[in-house]
This record gives structure tokens, C-alpha cells and sequence, in this order.
């Protein structure tokens, strides 16, 4: 079983992948995260996520390589999350086609993976090149992932709607 | 009975809510209109909107402070807009923990409100520091106002989906 | 019949709306390509383009006169995309009215016309003026469109929602 919840910047969508994940495994999930790169803001927000899932997840922290932990996962993956992935690929100069290769290496392993991708594709166009890059990679990743997965959900103002 | 509309910059949000208080009301609801900046490309937009909902609606302006107002309303009260509100909020050195505890004591209410919301959170996450708390802000507060409302309505093209 | 797919940007819209216009006509559609300003990168995405639709279209290039074209047209017509077709409007002067009014003499037309057009209005509000406007009219010229169509599509991760 795999699942994708994709919404906007503090769409509610974590929360609700959350306890997705928990309905859907028997045992306590893996909740794989992938940030790297921690300023003072980013830790704030570490910290409140943590406070968050308590004492319902393992947590294992991996910024690149995503295949092998999820290969060697007796349980439920809760990948948190696919863009901050992204991110990190893309600073460690791995290319789309790299990045591509990687996640369908995931999206090919028998294992129950919930995916959290953040929707940033519609606002304006911006100019700057690199964040138009990004907004291409997501959308293609997203849609990938989307194909693979047995349910996705578009997450707005906390409320997640079932869109496949 | 309390809804939210929330979807895009001219996503027709406003128009559908217009509609949705009007067909909700016995009696010509409350348009508590919160507008506190206005500049020429404003003032515009606030005149095209008056236009739109001419006699419909008793208007009232306020920037900051809801609760008195909605609490002494004996009709429906279409709150246009969330965003506009936390903006002067803001701006007026009222800190994310302000707005929540007014938008709590607002949703406490038992009253007929229909809220209107800027999705803000979809595009590129901002570089600017401001924006991004912005977009926070406003996620969390669409989060709080939709888990107590009996319906919510994601607008997109002039056509409201409803999600809740 | 016509159909309108809106999503953002990379969101799998234009891929959906091909497989739209071919499944919804008899014979081979018209694709009415509006893209004029080809820099490197725009060179690569219409290549790219023009191999996923391979040989199931007959392409015609036209930046701005969509009504002719489309009147003359014997078969479903794919404008691919709206978007573009504004901002060619707007390069060469001509403002939202001469917009608006081309677009509903589209509209009028008695003609199975597929739309597709880029979501740009859930991001945060840019501080740019011109992106401001382009946000506007796009969101006024998507809310014409939706309202004359018989179907409406949102697409996100690939996956369209019928939303009308």
C-alpha cells in the first residue's frame, strides 16, 4: 500500500499523513526524515513535529539515500518529506535524472510507503531560475509517485480529499 | 452555522460566499469587511466589490477587533476576509498567538458566520522571512477556522468544490 | 463541448487534456499551439511537447487571433494554452477588455474546444505589480471560461478531479 498526501505550506498535510500512517500499520511506523539543512527556524519546526508525534513513530533521519532504510523497514514508511529530499538531492548535485532514478527505485520496492510532497507549482512563475527548476522537478516527482500510489490526497486548510 | 471559502487570489471566492450568505440568511446579512489599506489599486477593487454586492448587504468596517462586532450582530456575518485581517493584524504588532486566541474567541460564537481565505501556501515557499511567516500564519488560522466550520469550500475558476 | 483542465505549474494538465481532446473526438484534433517567445529553455519544453503528442495532432502556431482559427476549424481544437495566449495579449498591448472580449467570442463559438490553463493564484500575493495583474486577469479569464464549459477539471500529482 502507498499513499501520497500533497497540499501547500501548512496545509495540515503532515498531520494528517500521520495518522494515516498510524491507522494503516499494526505495528509503530518508520517516520523517515529527510531534512539536512537546520537554522534556527528550521529547528523550531523539528522540534514542534517531534512534540507532535510523540511516542507513535520510530524515527530514523536520512537526507539522500532512501532506498536501502526503506528495503531493510520491517514496518510502515512515513516518508517526511519527498520535497525536502528533493532539496537535498539537488544541493548534493544530483540531476533530475539521478533523483527521478532513485524514487522509482522506491516507488518499485512491495512496501507501505506514505509519501508527503508540498504542492508549489500554483502560484506565479517565479523568475529565478533554479526555484523554476524545483517547481519542475516536484511536479514531475509528484506525478510519478501519484501513478505508483493505491490513494492520494490534496490537503487544504487541514482537510484531506481523497482525489484518488 | 459557520463555512469557509478559501481558494486563490480571483479564484471567485468572494462571489460564492456573497452568494452562499445571502442564500443562508433570512434576514440582509452583515458584511464585516476588513479592509484597513487602501491604496488606488485597492480602492478599486474595494469599489468593484461594493458594486458587486450593492444592496444586499448592512457593511460594516473593521480592521482588528471581531468579536465585539460579530457578537452583537443579530444576522448572518460574512467576514471578508481572514487574510486581509491577519495582514492588520500584523501590522499592528499583534503576534501569531493574538490572532489565534481572537479567531478562537470569534469560532466560539454561536453565530452564523461565513468566512472568505486567501490560499496562500501553493506556490514556492517565499525567501523573504515575512512572507513565509505570513504563509504560516495563515495556514494554521485556515486549519483552525475549518475544523469548526460545518462546511468548507476550496474555489478554484469561480467553481466551488466542497471538501467538508 | 468544451472542457477546461486548470492545475499548476507541471501538475500533468496539458498530458490530460491531450488524452481529453483525442478520446472526445472522431477525428485527429487541431492543436492550437499560442507559445511565441522561445528562449533555450521554452525551446526545450515545446520539443518535449511535441514528442509526447507525436502523431495523434494537426499543429497550428498562433500567438494571438484565436477566433479565425478556431471558427475555420473542422475538428476539436486543443488550445494549449491559455496562459500563454495572455501573456502574448498583454506584450503586445492589448489590456483585459481586448482579453476579455476575444475570449468570449471564443466562448461563443459553436465548437468543441478543449482549455487548458496554468493555476497562478495560490501562492502569496507577489509584490510585483505586473504579476499582480497577470494573476488577476488569469483568474477572471479562468472564472469566463469555467462558466461556459460543460466539464472542469483540476489537476494536481497528474490526477485530474472533475470539479464541474
Amino acid at each position: 500500500m502507498k499513499a501520497l498526501f500533497i497540499g501547500g505550506i501548512k496545509s495540515g498535510k503532515s498531520l494528517l499523513a500521520e495518522e494515516f500512517a498510524i491507522k494503516n500499520s499494526t505495528t509503530k511506523p518508520l517516520y523517515l526524515a529527510t531534512t539536512e539543512f537546520i537554522d534556527q527556524e528550521m529547528l523550531q519546526r523539528i522540534k514542534l513535529h517531534k512534540e507532535q508525534r510523540a511516542d507513535k513513530f520510530i524515527t530514523i533521519e536520512e537526507p539522500l539515500l532512501l532506498t536501502n532504510i526503506i528495503t531493510n523497514a520491517k514496518q510502515l514508511v512515513l516518508l517526511e518529506c519527498v520535497s525536502m529530499w528533493i532539496n537535498n538531492m539537488l544541493y548534493h548535485k544530483h540531476d533530475f535524472h539521478a533523483i527521478e532514478k532513485e524514487m522509482k527505485k522506491v516507488l518499485a520496492l512491495d512496501k507501505d510507503i506514505v509519501f508527503v510532497l508540498n504542492d508549489v507549482g500554483s502560484g506565479i512563475i517565479p523568475q529565478n531560475k533554479l526555484a523554476r527548476e524545483y517547481i519542475d522537478i516536484s511536479g514531475k516527482i509528484s506525478q510519478l509517485i501519484a501513478k505508483e500510489c493505491d490513494a492520494v490526497f490534496h490537503v487544504i486548510a487541514g482537510i484531506g480529499t481523497k482525489i484518488k
